[in-house]
């Protein structure tokens, strides 16, 4: 196919610039940005650390002064405000463009507009809209913590087409082929933190780090472990590849609490127990800047966090396999709902095949239709 | 996008045909055939009814005379034998067709080749294998009774992504949308017998009939009741709409078969018991001509058939929503087994969506790889 000269032309590329720094900003929103004059690109750019440039910055420092005249396509409306570097508009506006064509508005209520307004007024002629759900669904996670200060949660399953994460007697190995574990390793690339429960820290011992073709960014490692069971010479313990972080309760055993802060894992009690209160949690870890949490299971906590209203995303994979067993672990053990009306639904579903399995995504609308 | 004219353009008309006509044919299959020469259409025909003409016998009528020199695409190898009807080969000799474009051979090893055969004897130039996997899979069901006169069993079901088919409390209204049940009564339509377990009939009195926007072909129904537990005033006993067979075993009450019977309704007994030996009854089913069962649940039922390895083919509706509860029913409760490698995994798998549901479809691949 090829590709239509347009305005679309320019901000597809400057999505892709955006999209692939997913993971490597921070609390931060990815941003790509093309400056083009005449027909040609005359700089390109990404924001790719927080605290570091923007992605107007990177490319308006490549156009140099052949930035007069030109057009700015941005993924995300450029800031107004003072923060880790100088407004974004004021660059713009000093570089002589002459239209911005902006993907989507800031979703920060408090600021959204204020950079198309400043825009505007130096008679910088401003498009927005173009291309914005696109733009949007590159930056869910920002959006979310921007607005709420809660991370986004993406709920990852692995299952089979009865519903199944392992056989009765435990086995799990594998239920999803290849391509879908691959796609998880990038999904936790993507993902500030990675969260499990207790129970699958215990039956696999696994490391929750991201293990890719290429080098990759380790998640911060959450634990679900209300009683403090984690043993001391556990992987995500002992091996130091990425910060680790167990959710507990007041009701833990306060020397285990000590040996644990000694290893260097960070314990957060989180309600007077004798479950973890993971709405409360959910809080705390946003405070401590973890944006987005990739949530692995198992299928008893995938439950407690959809019945508490607390996944933004699901991310489902089903091999197309039958395993069967009453007993068997359930890919998702929420609360029984009396009527099929009660149902959680998802909205935006998309549904592909990632290799040999079925991955099926979409957004838990939790409030009645 | 414009179809091209070639052999294929000609054949798919003859396999769009045949493909209209699923479920009107009994246990014989569904065939299409179109004459051309030079450039024009000069008959079509598809077998509509058992024991009436066959594709090629209303093609060439239309053709007449002009059929001399023509090319005869045909879905399914011409009949060389003395049926119900005369042998096609015959009919397609005697019309002085030059060549003939067949799809698939026949299924049955007894015959197969043989009208080929015949047809080159007398100088026709045969093709054989154009849109051959579009052919066998119009009549997979017919392939499998041909073969072994055993009845090709579709199971279906509907079930929430974490594969519940009811709410714990047993409501089931609805999971999946419109589309998916107008699917599934097309499927009924297409299928000689529709199958449930009495847990289904005493819970939702049902009437197992096709309800569609058109005038439509109700299949045989048959209860899986062990215990001949159905109620005399159930409807699929009461309302004549179609034949009615249970399927019990010796130990069933005799009295109350007597009962059954008298109301119309025909009881199979298979097996000593206490279950009904499944493998017995399809057997019996298909010495009845049964050549295809839709396998509507519920999971108990869709479970043993699997563990039986009586199931041809799997059509998995999934509703994009969870439900929960530990105990509500299961879409297919197999057997558990004991290693994740020891699962039943599908062959030939597509996902759609149907509407708004998930629709899988897949070929059971019991032996071991």
């Amino acid at each position: 196919m090829i590709d239509i000269l347009n305005d679309e032309y320019y901000m597809s590329l400057a999505l892709n610039m955006a999209a692939k720094a997913s993971g490597q900003t921070g609390i931060n929103p990815v941003v790509g940005c093309v400056v083009v004059k005449e027909g040609r690109i005359l700089g390109i750019g990404t924001h790719l650390k927080r605290g570091e440039g923007h992605a107007e910055v990177h490319a308006l420092a490549m156009a140099g002064d052949e930035a007069k005249g030109a057009t700015v396509y941005v993924t995300l409306e450029p800031c107004s405000h003072h923060g880790k570097t100088p407004p974004c508009c004021e660059l713009i506006i000093a570089s002589g463009a002459a239209r911005v064509v902006v993907a989507a508005a800031d979703p920060n209520p408090v600021v959204s507009g204020r950079g198309i307004q400043r825009l505007r007024e130096h008679g910088i002629d401003v498009s927005v809209g173009l291309m914005e759900s696109k733009s949007r669904a590159l930056n869910e996670k920002f959006n979310k913590y921007i607005t709420s200060r809660l991370p986004f949660v993406t709920l990852k399953t692995a299952s089979t087409l009865d519903g199944k994460i392992a056989t009765e007697q435990g086995d799990s190995k594998w239920v999803t082929g290849p391509v879908a574990r691959e796609q998880t390793h990038t999904l936790r690339h993507q993902h500030t933190a990675i969260m499990v429960g207790i129970g699958t820290a215990l039956a696999d011992d696994p490391m929750l780090t991201t293990r890719a073709a290429v080098p990759a960014i380790h998640p911060v490692r959450i634990i679900v472990d209300s009683k403090l069971s984690l043993p001391l010479d556990a992987r995500v313990v002992v091996d130091k590849s990425a910060p680790t972080i167990l959710l507990t309760t007041d009701q833990a055993d306060q020397a285990k609490k000590e040996l644990l802060l000694q290893a260097g894992v960070d314990v957060i009690a989180c309600g007077s127990g004798p479950e973890v209160d993971l709405t409360y949690a959910l809080a705390e870890l946003g405070r401590r800047e973890i944006s987005s949490i990739l949530l692995e299971g198992g299928g008893k906590l995938s439950g407690a966090m959809l019945d508490h209203e607390l996944i933004d995303k699901v991310v489902l994979y089903y091999a197309t396999k039958f395993i069967g067993g009453a007993q068997a672990p359930q890919n998702i053990a929420l609360r029984g709902r009396t009527f099929m009306s009660e149902a959680i639904s998802l909205d935006g579903v998309q549904v592909e095949m990632a290799g040999e399995d079925i991955c099926v995504t979409g957004y838990p609308r939790y409030t009645a239709d």
